[in-house]
C-alpha cells in the first residue's frame, strides 16, 4: 500500500498535530521519534527490544549500507526488514547528509556526488538515481531524495544554487522510483535561514508532489531559537494533509519545539550514541552515570522511570559496567535513553490529544533544568 | 539452605551421574555447564536472558569483583545477586587462579599470597581467610576454597609443597566460614599429575569435610588424555553423595570426558569469548563467521539449531555485524554459543537418563568433527 497520512487532530493553541502514518509494513501514530539503525542494527539492541520500548518505525542510513555490507547483498537477503529481523516500518535516508558530512574528497556536480569512501578510500558516485536504486534494493518503506543539506553558516549564493539543484535532484528521484506501493517517497524542503529560499524550495517540492515532506538543513549549528523561526515559517507552507519531519531531532527540547511547530516526525542518533558513553536522559536533566558521585549510589537512574534498567539497575551497578568497560552497560543505557524519548513522544501524543502540550512542556522543562 | 547434593542416578557402562544440587538460590541439574559472569555480568547478557537460555547457576570472580568495584560495595549493594540482578544461584571462585594468573608480582608465603593488581599495580594480600572474607560479602551460594593452581607441567616437590598448603589453606577457610546456611564452601583437590598426590589431597580434603569438591590443577594445558586418566583416578576418591566440580573446561569434548567420568560441575569462558571474536560453536564444529565465504550465505549459523539467533539471523547478517563492529554480533554470538553449550548438557543429561551417553557422545563427535 502506498504512504498515506491521517491527520487526527490539530492543537488550538500550538502547530502541534495528531496524526497516523500508513506505510507497507504498519500503522505509526505521529508526532514519532524513529530510533536511529545505522548499519542495519539499532547499536546493541534486538529489534524486538526495540519495538518493545514503544519505536514504531525506524531509520536506517543508505550511504553505510550501501558501503557495508552493499545494498545488492542486502537485495539478495530479501531486503532490509528481512536482513535485520525488523519487521516494522523502516525510513531511509537518501545517503546524501553522509556523502557530505562523512565521504572524503566529494565534488558536487548537477549529475550526482563523487567521494572517497571514509572506510576504505575507494571512489563512488551517488546520484539521484543510483540513491533510489540504493533504496530500492533496501527495500524501506519511506525513502528519501537525494539532497545536499548545505552547511551552517553558508552564503544566500551557495544556498540558493544547492537548493535549486536539489529541487531538481528531487525530480529526478521521483522520476526513477516506480512502485510507489511498496515504497513512499519524501522530498526534502531545503534553502538554510533563508525564508524566501524556503518558500521557493517548498512550493517547488509541492508542486513535484511527494506523500511526505522532510525540512532539512536544520540543526546544523544554527541557533535553537533559528531554528525556531524557520520551522513557524516553513511548516504553514506544506499541505497539511502530508506529514513532515525534522531530520536530526533528538534532544527534548528540539523534540517539543519542532513539535510544537507542526512537525510530525524526527530522528537522532543522540540517545543512543550518548548511552554508550554512560550519559543518560532523565526526568531530572542529563546523568552521567560515570562520575564517582555515583559510586555508591543504589538508586535508580531516574527516579519516575519504570524502564527495565531503571526497575532493575542501580546508579552503582551501571557506574561499575562503564567502569570496567562491559557491553552491557551500553545495552542498560540505550534501553533506558530509548525508553525515556520514545514514551516522551507518548506523552506529547497524549497532552496534544488532551490539549495541554504547553502545560505539558513547562513541566518538563521545569524538572529537566532546561531555561524555557 | 545448607548446599545439599541428592545423587539421582549412576550410570552402569560409565561413571557419569545425575544429581541435583540444593542452594539457597534454586536447584540445579547436575551435570550442569555454568557461564561465567566475571565482572557481575555474563558478558553482553541480562541476567533474564542467561536463565532463558538454560543457565541455571552462574559463576562470578572474586579477584575481579574484589579489585572492582570491591567487596564491601557489593555487600552495601545488598550482595551479588542484587546488585547483578541475578537471582538464581552463584558460585564464585576464590581469587586464586587469578591471583596466580593474572596479578603481577606476586609472592606466596604460608600466609597467603601478596599481588600487584594487573588493573593500577597497587598491592594486595589474600589470605585463606581474606577471600573468605570477600565471598562472604559478595554472598555466593558456593564459594570455593582459596588454593593454589599450579602451573603445568611443575615438578613433583612444588606441586607436594603446593598441595599440602592448599590443604591447610582449605582448614583456614573452613575455619573462618560461618553461616553454612547461607553459603556453601567446597574444597578444591589438587595434586599435578601424580596420581599419589592427588590422593593424598583428596583424602585429607574429604576428611575436613566440605558439602562438594571440585578437582583444580586441570586443562592447564595438559595433553587430554592425560586429565581423562587424573579425573578417571580421582572421582572415586571424592564421596559419591557430594558433587563433583571440574574447574574451567567449556568445550564439548572436555564436557563429554569429564561428565563420564563422574563431574557434575563445569565452567569456562570460552564460549562467551570466543563468541565475542566471532566464532561460534555449532553441530558441525566450530564456525568462524568472520570468514569471507559466509558474505552471501543465507543460512542459519547452526543448522540444527532454534536459538534466538538462529531462528532469526543469517550467517551474512552475523557476519556483516562482525564486520563492521557492531555490539550486536557479540551479543547474538553469545546467545547461541551459551544455548548451544546448556542445551548440549540438557542433552547429556537425557542421555544419562536412558542410558545411552557413550552412544549419544558418538553421534555428536561424528557430527562436530572430532576424532574419538
Amino acid at each position: 500500500m502506498a504512504i498515506k497520512f491521517e491527520l487526527i487532530k490539530e492543537s488550538k493553541k500550538t502547530k502541534a498535530r495528531l496524526g497516523k502514518l500508513y506505510t507497507p509494513h504498519g500503522v505509526v501514530e505521529t508526532p514519532v521519534f524513529m530510533p536511529v539503525g545505522t548499519r542495519a542494527t539499532v547499536k546493541g539492541m534486538t529489534p524486538e527490544e526495540t519495538k518493545e520500548l514503544g519505536a514504531s518505525i525506524i531509520l536506517s542510513n543508505t550511504y553505510h549500507l550501501y558501503l557495508r555490507p552493499g545494498h545488492k547483498l542486502i537485495e539478495e537477503a530479501g531486503g532490509l526488514h528481512k536482513f535485520m529481523n525488523w519487521d516494522g516500518p523502516i525510513l531511509t535516508d537518501s545517503g546524501g547528509f553522509q556523502v557530505f558530512s562523512l565521504g572524503e574528497m566529494r565534488k558536487i556536480t548537477e549529475e550526482g556526488v563523487v567521494f572517497r569512501s571514509h572506510i576504505d578510500g575507494s571512489k563512488h558516485m551517488i546520484t539521484p538515481e543510483k540513491s533510489m536504486e540504493i533504496q530500492n534494493s533496501l527495500g524501506s518503506d519511506i525513502m528519501m531524495v537525494f539532497d545536499e543539506c548545505a552547511p551552517y553558516p553558508s552564503s544566500r549564493e551557495y544556498i540558493e544554487n544547492s537548493m535549486e539543484r536539489t529541487t531538481r535532484w528531487a525530480k529526478r528521484c521521483k522520476e526513477y522510483h516506480k512502485d510507489w506501493n511498496k515504497q513512499g517517497l519524501f522530498g526534502i524542503v531545503q534553502g538554510g535561514m533563508y525564508k524566501d529560499l524556503r518558500e521557493k524550495s517548498a512550493k517547488d517540492l509541492v508542486k513535484i508532489d511527494f506523500p511526505g515532506y522532510a525540512i532539512g538543513g536544520l540543526s546544523v549549528g544554527e541557533p535553537k531559537e533559528l531554528m525556531c523561526e524557520i520551522l513557524d515559517f516553513t511548516t504553514p507552507l506544506l499541505p497539511k494533509d502530508k506529514p513532515r519531519y525534522n531530520m536530526g531531532v533528538g534532544t527534548p527540547d528540539y523534540l517539543f519545539e519542532s513539535v510544537i511547530r507542526g512537525i510530525d516526525m524526527a530522528d537522532c542518533v543522540l540517545p543512543t550514541r550518548i548511552a554508550r558513553n554512560g550519559t543518560l536522559m532523565t526526568s531530572r536533566g542529563k546523568l552521567v552515570v560515570r562520575n564517582a558521585k555515583y559510586k555508591k549510589d543504589f538508586n535508580k537512574l531516574d527516579p519516575e522511570c519504570d524502564c527495565y534498567t531503571c526497575t532493575n539497575y542501580s546508579r552503582a551497578y551501571m557506574r561499575h559496567l562503564f567502569n570496567v568497560n562491559e557491553i552491557l552497560g551500553a545495552r542498560l543505557a540505550t534501553i533506558h535513553n530509548l525508553y525515556f524519548l520514545l514514551k516522551l513522544m507518548e506523552n506529547i501524543r497524549e497532552a496534544i490529544k488532551e490539549d495541554r502540550l504547553l502545560e505539558y512542556k513547562n513541566i518538563f522543562y521545569k524538572k529537566y533544568g532546561y531555561i524555557n
